[in-house]
């Protein structure tokens, strides 16, 4: 279907506008309604996807005026053992997908107050919550340090091996005989109100009745969208480590999080002793260097929950820019556009999201309206008409602004 | 010369083992003399030289109880404008020379006590140094943490471009047709008492009636050396960083270097914005791992230091192993075996003694023996037997033992 030439021309049903974890699974959704589809973008699963640590951690980072985002989190968590059974099924690949729960730690009386506040706040969302003492702490983590008073135990707080999922993701879509074109979409191609498709930065069109943008934090870069559809996205700047320990002496069993010195920081352990420290939150423009205090800070406040991380070996550090939205949450629905789709400003969550966001877009792309908790995250929430537009087929406006 | 297949052979007058800064320097010395030159290196200008932050420093170096080193350092320091002179014109690439002296802080009034003492030191050994004011530190170096209440200054202390200098080395053995081997020589083939050349690890065999044995920290795993001739070397991990910062708004003019709760840490600005930021002193056998912890203290003393590193991006961590000897300097001469030649063991020096090395080398293959500091370090000084071996040219044992 892909021309070659001056006049390289792409035909397909469907076109995905960004192949990070949310785009991927746009397009592994319609090539399951029997659609044809094409997927562009420069650096397939390089983008925030690529940083993500793969926490699915909704009771971690509840907010009390975040519920909607909440149920959302719950919703899609609750999916995630289902869609990573499928999805291993059909790519052949393992995500590791980890149910040990989640430890937030203490190091002073102050730290522990404002954790058993915290854990008050998430069982009153409906979450599960345990305060800890110092002993079971380390009785679950014994690599924990001494300094340790204390934590919060979130059961329901898991992880997924994110570059495993990509793999996965992208195995799926080969299968499926999906079209990877590894372009730039700089143009929405319009006719008489209608997407068309898209035209690619070096000229290549690629014609589609449903185009998908699902280009995270440089959505609102494609041109030829109306005002008042251009995703209101911001690159929200996030540094992360890896590290590798002993796979046969793992260091950790389960996520721990902490606050050192005012820097929130998590440890992820995966199963071939991986360990992903993380993360910034920069609000610093388009912004991919690593820098040394950056590093330094995450080490420091891992070193601090985790003393023998000291000697785990430094194998990457690596910066992405995060969609972020005005509430962050997502983006996900029609845009004004007739046949554009909107699925971006996923911000930190697009991992854990990606189950309820699958559904959310097979839903659209079948023409029917978005059920369950997606319904409350309208692509058109902040446009300054509001989403009640003749093209808008979810529910009104239910966001959290 | 070189065959191919089972019974590879390459013929030279001269085999080196080791492209490194000594191994390159030796090569080129050969060359120059009008011999043919072969070197063998699994990885060429990749070990301990790669990591090298080029300091040329034999002041900040100077002990009291390393006068013969010190003799040896500032004599090749004050080689190194001309040695470099010659070899950016002989290779076309230039060597980034930086004669801007090096200045030492202090944070507290016992650090200021001890630098004092220091430079008491160093002026009793006849070097150049003077200890400076809070303000004075600053006006050479804005840059600089407001806490630094004086330092010492180095005038005498320069840097080069460590890369660039192997970058220089390498075309000058390219322009004079050396033979490079990426392969590790696994023993010296000796026949009647007398060096044949070398074997590979792939069973080539480089023929060459003079072997220089120049491999850094694995001097001593070349197979077929007497007992005694084998270099008592051992491998002194050290980890060092690489910073980016922007080259119009360099941070430093000059190597600075402090002691950051027991971190000793040196920061040298390269013409081109890059910051090199070391280093770890580890024994711990061949390791090349870069660790957690130490990326983490280097970071913490270096931004103690000079707190706009916080900015830099992160480029490169990098861990070596040093060729270290049981007195810190190197070992340079004759081995027992006739035809043997051994420039190893320059332990954090290698850079800075390349001029001098190279000399003696030339001296040495020249069938003369070694004049001037070099002459205090023979290469069997710790041999049982001492250095009183017939095939020994150079003077008796100086080394300071």
């Amino acid at each position: 279907m892909t021309g070659t030439g001056p006049d390289r021309r792409t035909r397909a049903d469907v076109v995905v506008v960004g192949a990070g974890v949310v785009g991927l699974c746009a397009a592994r959704e319609a090539a399951a309604l029997g659609l044809s589809v094409a997927v562009c973008d420069p650096e397939p699963a390089g983008g925030a996807s690529f940083a993500a640590a793969g926490m699915l951690a909704p009771t971690a980072e509840a907010r009390p005026g975040e519920r909607r985002l909440h149920a959302l989190a719950e919703s899609s968590a609750a999916a995630w053992p289902e869609f990573a059974a499928r999805l291993e099924e059909q790519s052949g690949v393992a995500v590791g997908l980890r149910q040990e729960g989640a430890l937030s730690v203490a190091f002073d009386p102050d730290d522990l107050r404002a954790l058993a506040e915290v854990v008050d706040v998430q069982i009153s969302m409906g979450c599960k919550a345990e305060l800890l003492g110092a002993r079971e702490c380390r009785r679950l983590e014994p690599a924990l340090s001494p300094r340790v008073t204390g934590g919060a135990f979130n059961p329901g707080d898991n992880q997924v091996d994110t570059r495993a999922v990509l793999r996965a993701l992208l195995a799926c879509l080969d299968h499926a005989g999906v079209t990877m074109l590894a372009e730039s979409a700089s143009r929405l191609v319009v006719q008489g109100g209608r997407a068309l498709g898209v035209q690619t930065r070096t000229g290549h069109l690629v014609e589609a009745g449903t185009v998908v943008l699902a280009a995270g934090c440089r959505s609102g870069e494609l041109a030829g969208l109306q005002p008042d559809e251009v995703p209101p996205v911001r690159p929200v700047k996030g540094q992360i480590l890896r590290l590798q320990t002993n796979p046969d002496e793992p260091l950790l069993t389960r996520t721990v999080r902490a606050e050192v010195q005012g820097r929130h920081v998590y440890l992820v352990p995966r199963v071939h002793g991986e360990l992903v420290v993380g993360a910034t939150m920069e609000e610093l423009g388009h912004d991919t260097t690593v820098t040394a205090g950056a590093v330094h800070d995450l080490l420091r406040a891992a070193l601090a929950a985790v003393p023998d991380v000291a000697e785990a070996s430094l194998s990457e550090a690596t910066a992405r820019s995060r969609p972020g939205t005005p509430d962050n949450g997502p983006l996900i629905g029609h845009g004004l556009t007739a046949g554009l789709l909107v699925a971006t400003g996923h911000f930190r969550h697009g991992v854990l999201l990606a189950p309820a966001t699958s559904a959310a877009l097979s839903e659209l792309m079948q023409g029917r309206p978005v059920s369950g908790p997606a319904a409350a995250f309208p692509a058109l929430r902040f446009a300054a008409a509001g989403p009640a537009s003749a093209a808008v087929t979810g529910p009104g406006h239910e966001g959290t602004v």
